[in-house]
């Protein structure tokens, strides 16, 4: 057998958490132990959870040693796990405890050199934040040096300045600067982690994203892989989330260093989601010709097993999704097949690790038979086994039998718990205790509306309330927010509602990308089609009111607009920062195909931008979710005042600016 | 009249947007037109509302423009308002409209110079960020000159440097380089601005909080103020918001610089709330000797006339609160009554700009004759008006006759609308249904709990589905969330429930404090003792169930544990990041009076802790709030991941770890 036909073999006896088999530790150490071998060890922490860390860095550290190879490194702040965010503030404990346990793992090191992340304190009185980003070098029983962070991202869904002081030195300093290292105290030593003659180069995460030729714009003025570049090989420790299109650019990043400084780069990533963020692994190693050699699995955990400099290596293949080429600078056309993939395993990783991490089990959703609560079940039944999902069917007298039987099809075909039960008669109460009241209100306040969302939103938050009273009823068990980003970004969720949850597994998906996906699962799973056609077909309408015209009930897209513009809008804005005026000349992929007018263009987005900035209050609240397309609205990944809902988002012309300031 | 009697009569006719009176306008141009009169426009603007914040500065350009000042004075950011967050990067169309706004601004000025802040935008491939928070120097009509923050904090609710760029330059550089400057393009100018002869200093906000003499620990290794130590008077434009224990800092720090510096200091203070953070006003100036000879009124628009070289200026008073010594280093005491002046008008505050930036006028909550509701209710009366809040007991079967005539009481008191609507029938339907649910659940799952939460939960969250449903049916209505921060720290609140709403006042109020500020309101509004005693009195509960003990309605310090060492460990963790062990050792206040077994401590520490951790979620759902203590749990000033819900808080002892890794 191969050394990763062997691997695999470890890999799986390790989640299974058995200990491996002599005789195949045998066999791979035969290989290995002739020198020059490395492991990257792509694994996934927990925030903050030291014991739960160690211990899988622990029984990495073991099996590198016993396969006898130079060198195990692992991802970046891998003790701590990435991001711990403002924890390490106000909890300074869990850093000094990082301390303890980083020293225990030193001990158990032996031959094989440890590369681990960690949080490292700094002095009381230093200047600067309180914290480096740090790894430790691990040898022979002891911390032998240490490599420090400099280039901090605050962008998106990083922090890292918040906390964190950007080093003052690039490479290896002494094991004596731990928790001392200031600018005034740089020791003038070797740089570089010399291991058998070969000189290695250490950076974390972003510090090897900023080289002057390969970016047009450069983030930092600093260039910390410039500075190693002496090195035989360059390591570098990450934590770097997958999002739409960054994969792409990423390698070829990568790539570009290895093939400019002639060397070759190891790259070891995170794997997990850390509540929103979920990163993709994919640790990989060039060649000094800027040639991949080795790639691990995207989304799984892995021990990948290489050697750089004869170019021993296996290149795993890429989630599709992720390997769709950066160049490929086409407008927006409303494919996202070569997307979906990497959307399946993003999202399936972020519910599998938010649930485990937080120590549920069980999810309970509304099945509506619609398109986003359908999605969701076949996620959950994916991400958590399908005995651990129910699906209730809560039909209200606006509800058609075909909801009801999509619904009850679609969990059978998933093999998910299913119930059937009617809101109606919480409805009916809560509407008549509502006019009561009502009736009270208005004769103090004259403000009263003629046409109120009220009986749609009763209708919403009855079905949470089922779903939530069941949550709090079974142990483990939590319930799940549908909402779509498309409606998201309209506001077009109930409060307590539909958008209300434990977790909103499709938060980060606009729907027109659900309707692709929905296709993707039923080609893509093991069972085949277990989403019904029609569901798929179906037009979007939650089924909570009539439309007077047409006194059927009221479709999505007219209370909107069509979610092809709409979904257009949103790419649009988060890919290219369009404004109003941008948005308005062009040509949208839908007036290609649907004649309008320009009147129902302004007409539409109008009512976007209205809409986008009244909904910001329920962005605030959204429950945790998966940050999937290449921005997002979640929390974690952008802020803006909800009180800046007077924006002006179409601009001025100097007359009008001239007249009001008169 | 004197200056400021003149003065305060402009600045109400400005308030009730009125043109002041040019009798008034000519008297006291006869007083500043001798020159050296500056003005201190201590403005209230709206996150991204150019217009609306463009049209106030104008207002104060023009008025100083006809009382013949040297100099008006704007806040950090004036015209974008602060802080205007990731709103920028995804936006830039803003960004582009306020150069616009500016220059127009520019042109309406003549011979008073006026000094307003904004976003200014970089070249596109500059290196770094692609903003600078800077301030324009406007006169004659034109932009003269640019200044720009150097340092950017980026700690609880401060992000400057996500989309910021740091300024590579202090002071002030030539109107060519708007939009333009760059590291390598500094322009050799005078860093000074000079009106008649004397030499201004210009800084915004953090540039002046790095000074290495008066801070133990510096963030920075710049000193801007160190840089434009040439100045005859240093002038700083901040946005900083009010915590607990801020102002004497800020206060010595300022006086310090101008002591050290023998020059004056002016300082120009934003007042207002934008989201949940609320900032004082209190724009101050310092003579050369560092002694206060001008300060603005806290929390309030103001537009402050002072002469620094003549020291001409009034000191209005301090909102009590903000003058407490900061080195009165005392240990914890529950005493709040020094902090209540403060809190009461921070919230208030924070309350009126939340409702009137988004368009709201009316609030309402359930008050349920507990304490939370009723503060709540007091504070919504004052910030909106009583005809504006409508208060609705809802009372269920466990709600005591006592609890309904308090509320009653209460709103009588207050003048605020008031009914009263039972939630029973919701209740019992909600109950039915739910049980027919459960029973067809558990014949699949087997986790169904013996004694669960179910029924506190349907209670709460029938009140928050009436509040919501007024909402809905009322224009420019929102209900209020009513929790507060010790039960928040302890997730003791209902999702979709009592911690629901479109505003939670006194998310950050700690239940001891809570106790204090009633009283306090009882004593300090115009109408005495709104708060009838027995609400006060009673013990906190939230009549969910029963206590089996007792059979009466359960206690919420039997639930939890006694709020005074509850609220002890929040503040202890808050403000001296105390670990547990620390904990442990430390005598709180609540054991001088009450003998308490180690056991007894530990087992409440043990809660404290396990109930934080699965909080995390609860505080991530949480609505707008105001923060009002030094440290929050307010998502803009602390965030933690959700899945940290494992960190284990004792720490463990090397020999567990060796174990562990063993």
């Amino acid at each position: 057998m191969n050394l990763y036909t062997l691997s695999e073999i470890i890999d799986k006896k390790f989640s299974h958490g058995e200990i491996p088999p002599q005789n195949i530790i045998e066999e791979i150490r035969s290989i290995t132990s002739k020198g020059g071998y490395i492991g990257l060890a792509q694994i996934d922490p927990t925030a903050g959870n030291l014991e739960f860390n160690a211990k899988k860095i622990a029984k990495y550290i073991k099996y590198s040693e016993k396969i006898g190879l130079d060198m195990v490194i692992f991802p970046e702040l891998a003790l701590m796990g990435y991001p711990i965010e403002d924890t390490i503030d106000r909890h300074p404990l869990i850093v000094r405890e990082n301390i303890k346990w980083l020293k225990g793992l030193a001990k158990i090191t032996k031959n094989t050199t440890a590369i681990v992340g960690f949080v490292e304190p700094r002095e009381k009185d230093a200047e600067g934040k309180r914290f480096y980003n740090s790894a430790a070098i691990l040898q022979n029983g002891k911390i032998t040096g240490i490599v420090r962070k400099s280039l901090l991202p605050t962008y998106s869904e990083f922090n890292d300045y918040r906390y964190i002081e950007p080093s003052p030195v690039v490479g290896v300093q002494p094991v004596e600067t731990l928790g001392k290292l200031s600018r005034e105290n740089i020791q003038p030593s070797n740089k570089y982690l010399e291991i058998n003659g070969t000189k290695y180069g250490i950076s974390i995460c972003e510090d090897c994203w900023n080289n002057k030729e390969f970016f047009e714009k450069n983030l930092y003025d600093k260039d910390p892989i410039e500075e190693l570049k002496e090195a035989d090989i360059f390591i570098n420790c990450s934590a770097s989330p997958t999002r739409a299109k960054k994969e792409q650019l990423k390698h070829n990043m990568l790539s570009f260093i290895s093939s400019k400084y002639k060397k070759p780069m190891i790259y070891v990533n995170q794997v997990g989601a850390i509540d929103n963020i979920s990163f993709d692994g994919s640790s990989r190693v060039f060649n000094s010709k800027g040639e991949l050699i080795a790639r691990a699995k995207s989304f799984e955990e892995q021990f990948l097993i290489v050697n750089p400099k004869n170019e021993t290596g296996k290149i795993y293949p890429l989630t599709k999704g992720l390997e769709k080429s950066l160049t490929e600078q086409k407008v927006f056309t409303l494919e996202y097949e070569s997307d979906l993939e990497r959307t399946y395993k993003t999202i399936v990783q972020g519910i599998r690790d938010y649930f485990s991490k937080c120590g549920f089990k069980k999810a309970v959703l509304g099945l509506s038979g619609g398109l986003d609560s359908t999605v969701c079940a076949v996620l959950l039944a994916d991400a958590l086994g399908k005995e651990n999902v129910f699906g209730i069917s809560m039909p209200s007298k606006l509800t058609s039998k075909e909801s009801k039987s999509d619904a009850k099809e679609l969990a059978e075909n998933l093999g998910i718990n299913f119930t059937e039960a009617s809101i109606k008669p919480m409805v009916d109460t809560t509407t008549d205790c509502l006019n009561d009241l009502f009736k009270v209100v208005e004769t103090k306040w004259d403000c009263r509306y003629k046409n109120s969302f009220t009986p749609d939103n009763i209708q919403a938050r009855s079905r949470a309330m089922f779903l939530w009273g069941i949550s709090n009823e079974f142990a483990s068990c939590i319930p799940i927010a549908t909402s779509d980003k498309s409606e998201l970004y309209m506001g077009y969720a109930t409060i307590n509602g539909d958008m209300s949850g434990g977790f909103a597994p499709i938060a980060d998906v606009p729907k027109t990308k659900l309707f692709a996906f929905a296709r993707w699962l039923n080609s893509n799973r093991e069972e085949k089609n277990a989403i019904p056609e029609a569901i798929i077909l179906k037009k979007p309408g939650a089924e909570l009111a009539i439309d007077p015209k047409t006194g059927k009930t009221l479709n999505a897209e007219d209370a909107l607009m069509p979610y092809e513009f709409l979904d257009e809008i949103i790419w649009r804005i988060e890919n290219k920062n369009e404004s109003y005026s941008d948005l308005l000349e062009a040509e949208f992929v839908y007036e290609k195909k649907n004649k309008i007018s320009k009147e129902q263009k302004i007409e539409w987005l109008d009512k976007f931008y209205r809409r986008m900035s009244t909904a910001l209050y329920k962005w605030s609240i959204l429950p945790p979710s998966v940050i999937v397309e290449s921005r997002s609205i979640n929390k974690s990944d952008y802020r803006q005042p909800i009180t800046s809902s007077k924006i002006n988002y179409k601009g001025v012309n100097e007359e009008e600016i001239a007249n009001s300031l008169l």
